[in-house]
């Protein structure tokens, strides 16, 4: 079974009623407390899947980082201000030593860079690395994925595709951007590009019950996406389309909004871009309509939507 | 490198400002928002060490029910209300689907059994199934380990040994029986037994910094510890005081209040066992002094402290 049909059939299965604030699906949850809201997520990380051990591989210091990265990066996507977060750590007994103090010493300098609090953990054997951290954050009004609606712009931070070579085990998660965004501009809906840009849109536009139209000639492809074995321009857009661990934002807001927006975001993250990419659309719930240099493509030149772990 | 002695190391590299209102190592970590008090903590079930799969082995239901119920007793340690929970499986990719969806419905059940909100997830594939669960909840004033003083009476709940026989995968957590606890008589510390009674004992008294003198003819021994090859009294002692996965509650109260207690609880929990098992003393952290019928012992007959994972 796929990964997305697998997560909605679990969806069905849990009372709405033993569901949070906001139905499970988006970024994090919402978990409302003596009228706060609270975020809560959870992501996890394993060895052969999200990094490799060994000669080549990510050093531990990298694997920590990442293990909180993408979960600073859900609640980015949610417009939150962080809290504290617990691990849980998967190890074989061979790495139960300074291997293991290099993965925390990872996770602590992450911790301390984005100011949250590590109060808690497990350790338990296993034959595979795995990290698994769940993170809080507080959000007034948390920004789902569900609010846009049609006419809005669609925008992307940085640029798309090649994460694999590097950057996911690097990348920036966009906490205060996302803030910013959050602050001044509210964006109607939003979500971290983690399973490809077309899958994650996807999911926006599902929510939100919109479509949308796309012009491929403003995606913003990355240098990384050009190397390993994709010279030539449509590989290299594909991979911007589809490849995972992107962590960037992709977000919806009123056309109206977008000049004020450019202008305020390259005075405050001059070294970050910000790409509208298209604008939504009145039609049925997660359409996409692709465009090329204004001309209409009929359908694009590969099948493939992004990644799934099944 | 042995378990407890790398979570120390890992406890060192994570600077006091980074922790929450309590040092990591309690059974749940403390985060105070607005003059709120909330707790946090994260336990994972790994195939292979804490069930088995296939035939002979548990049923996706039980392990779903596990993963959360051993959260759950962490929480009923510190005297916590519950608030929402996350969960992060790891999956090989054969069984996402049917098989997935029992887990989840174990986990369901569990949780509206406890009345604990699910709010969201995350899925990975992975060789070995794992289940990562990461729970939050409130307390005005949490139980903590360290508050024994010398003197207290110690007890425990229920009976201790044989879990693996399956007791591990249907306990029930002592959710009501802490907060009747808290509430009513305030234990000075306290822990759930989930690495042994040995070994849990010793941490609730280090972190306390008292001693403890304990009769072993007091130890409420499982029948399930006097089958499985132990049918000699000694053997089945061991099993009780050295077998992981009790998930009893182990609390010390000023001795004082214990008739008060013994009392109350027979009344409100008449199903469920309360023992005094010994009193916690002025000596060196963490030392235990064993009695038997009231003979000081020179040592126990046998080494082995409690389950390890490394």
């Amino acid at each position: 079974m796929r990964e997305f049909r697998l997560i909605e059939r679990l969806k069905r299965l849990i009372p709405r009623s033993l569901q949070g604030g906001i139905p499970i699906g988006d970024d994090a949850g919402v978990v409302s407390v003596g009228g706060q809201s609270f975020l809560f997520t959870t992501d996890v990380i394993v060895e052969g899947v999200d990094f490799k051990l060994g000669p080549g591989g990510a050093p531990p210091e990298q694997i920590g980082r990442k293990a909180l990265a993408v979960n600073l990066s859900d609640l980015a996507a949610m417009g939150g201000r962080l809290l504290a977060f617990v691990a849980a750590f998967g190890l074989p007994k061979k790495l139960a030593g300074v291997w293991t103090e290099r993965l925390a010493k990872g996770i602590v300098g992450t911790a301390r860079q984005f100011g949250v609090r590590w109060v808690g953990g497990d350790l338990s054997r296993s034959d595979r690395v795995f990290v698994s951290i769940a993170l809080t954050g507080e959000a007034r009004r948390p920004v789902l994925r569900k609010g846009a609606r049609p006419g809005d712009s669609i925008y992307v931070t940085g640029r798309l595709g090649g994460s694999l070579l590097g950057r996911h085990l690097t990348f920036t998660p966009r906490l205060r951007e996302a803030r910013f965004l959050t602050r001044r501009f509210r964006p109607t809906a939003m979500i971290d590009i983690s399973d490809g840009f077309i899958q994650d849109l996807g999911h926006l536009l599902q929510t939100s019950r919109v479509g949308a139209h796309v012009e491929l000639n403003w995606i913003p492809v990355s240098a990384a996406a050009l190397k390993g074995g994709r010279p030539d321009r449509p590989r290299a857009l594909q991979a911007a389309l589809t490849d995972g661990e992107d962590f960037e934002l992709l977000f919806t807001l009123p056309a109206g909004r977008g000049g004020a927006l450019e202008k305020a975001w390259r005075r405050k993250f001059p070294g970050v871009g910000l790409t509208r990419v298209g604008e939504t659309v009145r039609s049925q719930a997660g359409k996409i309509v692709w465009w090329e240099k204004g001309r209409l493509l009929r359908r694009l030149w590969f099948r493939e939507k992004g990644f799934s772990h099944f």
